[in-house]
């Protein structure tokens, strides 16, 4: 994905006047979405769900033109260096333009979060007081090859009232322009702003680094993609970032668990879909039941393809497993690789995902409440799940409908961010002539 | 308050032993810090209340002991440059000892943020999900002279299950040291952990730097003070940041103001307290009232000793006022002057506060209810306030309890921050066995 790679030295007005020419193009693209978001804060429901129902349709009457473009992306990925996944994960057919038309239409029937009021009261003095919900403003998201994000997102941020800078993956630029142009076209046409939504088209890697230098017209960064990607946009940001940088998940099977359900987590856990962020990458099993359930564990994970690498102990039990290496407890595999650890109580597991769990999700199997309260109560990670797979950590499994990634942070938002995640609030007063005494 | 300077250039490890050993101790201590934050998330709210109650007793029952620190540092004053008005803010006595014990009641009384649920849901697979408030962690206060934030800050920070770090000014450095002292006997006492408040109590100025730099052991950081100090905290800062830097706050006077209760906001909005963030800066006044409106309002503002800037308009018709200056509409006065710009309408109104407001709180006086929605839905202020003084922007006054700060970012906490603002939210899910299909 290096055509994502935010340049650490952009070239300036100083050395290059083609570099002073994307810098300026940068700043009056931003400055045009940051005027159109405070039409945006002002847009009715009707008018944003209107879009999305014309946008979905659009897609679909829209659908040759979508196709035309993305082969143009597909025919290059090879001279790009894309492997058979990236391929894979880059083509569009006519299922998957009906699944993101399909997408706007359940944003669209999610509740409007704009002016729900949040805290409310009547003070002594008659001051009559609420605190309600306000868009952002404007959201700058950078990600990587699946088309599916710009619908996503661009959905996303005008059904919560902001507007949108849209910046994917060189490789899809084609296919991205294509779905661009089909949701532009139907924004005036619903009495939203133009330019609500923009997509960044030059591939000039420089565009990211102007960007990001813009607190004053982007109120926030979205990065989706890998680690490093993640890591130069916090580095360059001016403005608040909204991320992960790994999903290190661990499932702990507790001395008390039920044996058939602990297998039945990790190999959905690990297994169901290795590549994402929610999937487990260590297993830690209670010295008590390991020789017992862990011969059984091994079987159904390496059933599901998944390699197994163990501690001494872990390996002691099963013989089979590859010995694991100090920086496999460190390591977001994201493939079928899972690290096992023996460990002696519910506080060493605490403690291991304390030193190297990344704060996204972990699981604890057990029978034993006061076992899951302690792991509820003293792990500090995103979501925290007692017998169930760490995958349910995502904005429709937990009921927030569409979802434009999950926080690992703590300040303003923690764990997946749906349309509430990308509103502020303001205090609204009204008095009858109420001065402080 | 040169002692808060942030250092630009701090010393270097290469360069300098004792820089090194100065990074090295505010290593540890943030370290220290981080640690007690682990159990302080976990500490119930009694054992909080009771640390509270102890610590008032304590700070009344000790009177003695911070009177004569405070002495010293009264003392010193005059050799750091303190005007009359600082050294009245930096002085304590038997009557403020008072109200910071009151206040620390106050506080013990509010409700506990922690473990509150804030979302909750049973999904159609049976999860049952709840979304719950957990505190951030550690917290950095950097602040100026007035020693009862010390105690104000330790109390919110630990009512609402952080741990805090706190760098007051060096001219309330005994006094500072003293009331840190109650606070911390008090700690372990209540069950606490010891180290769940601390004090930076060397004086040099890199040490703030160097604790900006641990975003791995502070969670955010809170600085107030003048802009220069806001300023270089955001700059410097690796963790989150919550402030405001200016409050450069309008009231505009509609066309179907109410003159009289017109007259008693703007007096109170300018007059009551000028040194304060929320007091107003700037009045707008519709053109169809100006005439009759402007010359009895100016009456009372001179009676209140406030200084009037006039554009030509609203000096024309009130000859007695200065002449305003460009700079004059985006200064913060913290003083008893006001700058006045006849308008020639709401939208008007509404355009001058966009450009030079700071998006803090801003005020209408009408009788209109058009005007009022207009001027509500419109502004994007932290606050928007129908016919009453911008001076109800204060988390006491809006209900919130006490309050830490008042933030104009909309990342996060907007508006007054309370309790709450200094909490984030996990996940947690109770199931028996779902995984995904």
């Amino acid at each position: 994905m290096a055509e994502l790679d935010v340049a650490t030295q952009p070239k300036t007005r100083e050395n290059d006047p083609a570099a002073a020419e994307l810098e300026a193009g940068c700043r009056d693209l931003a400055a045009r979405v940051k005027k159109a978001s405070r039409a945006m804060a002002l847009a009715g429901g009707a008018a944003k769900n209107a879009w999305l129902a014309a946008s979905a349709s659009a897609l679909v009457a829209r659908a040759s033109e979508i196709l035309e473009a993305n082969a143009r992306d597909v025919a290059a990925a090879p001279s790009l260096g894309l492997n058979a996944a990236a391929v894979d994960r880059l083509t569009l057919n006519t299922k998957r333009i009906g699944e993101m038309a399909r997408s706007l239409t359940e944003i669209a029937a999610q509740a409007d979060p704009i002016g729900e009021v949040v805290r409310s009261g009547r003070r002594p003095n008659g001051l009559e007081v609420t605190q309600v919900r306000v868009p952002l403003g404007v959201i700058f998201m950078i990600y990587e090859s699946r088309p599916n994000v710009t619908v996503d997102a661009a959905a996303i941020c005008v059904k919560s009232g902001n507007a949108a800078i849209l910046r994917g993956g060189k490789e899809a630029l084609h296919s991205n322009r294509a779905l661009h142009r089909i949701l532009a076209d139907e924004l005036a046409r619903c009495g939203l702003p133009e330019h609500a939504v923009e997509l960044v088209t030059t591939t000039d890697r420089a565009a990211v680094g102007h960007l990001l230098a813009l607190p004053e017209f982007i109120d926030l960064a979205i990065p989706r993609g890998g680690e490093s990607l993640i890591r130069r946009v916090v580095a360059e940001a001016k403005m608040p970032v909204m991320k992960h940088y790994q999903g290190i998940c661990a499932v702990y099977v507790d001395q008390a668990a039920d044996p058939e359900i602990a297998t039945r987590i990790i190999v959905n856990a690990k297994a169901q879909r290795p590549g994402v962020c929610n999937a487990a990458e260590t297993l830690l099993v209670h010295r008590a039941i390991a020789p017992t359930w862990l011969p059984k564990a091994a079987e159904a994970l390496a059933a599901a393809g998944v390699e197994l690498r163990g501690d001494a102990e872990a390996k002691a039990i099963v013989p089979s497993m590859t010995a694991a290496t100090a920086e496999d407890w460190d390591t977001e595999f994201l493939d079928k690789i899972l690290a096992v650890k023996v460990v002696d109580s519910i506080d060493d597991a605490i403690a291991h995902i304390g030193r190297h769990g990344s704060s996204h999700t972990e699981t604890i199997v057990t029978r034993d409440l006061a076992a899951a309260r302690k792991f509820v109560a003293e792990i500090d990670s995103s979501a925290v799940i007692v017998n169930a797979s760490t995958r349910f950590n995502d904005g429709g499994q937990l009921g927030l409908g569409a979802e434009i990634g999950i926080s690992t942070d703590k300040y303003h938002a923690r764990g997946p961010c749906g349309l509430n995640e990308l509103t502020s609030t303001k205090w609204i007063v009204y008095g009858d002539g109420q001065i402080r005494e």
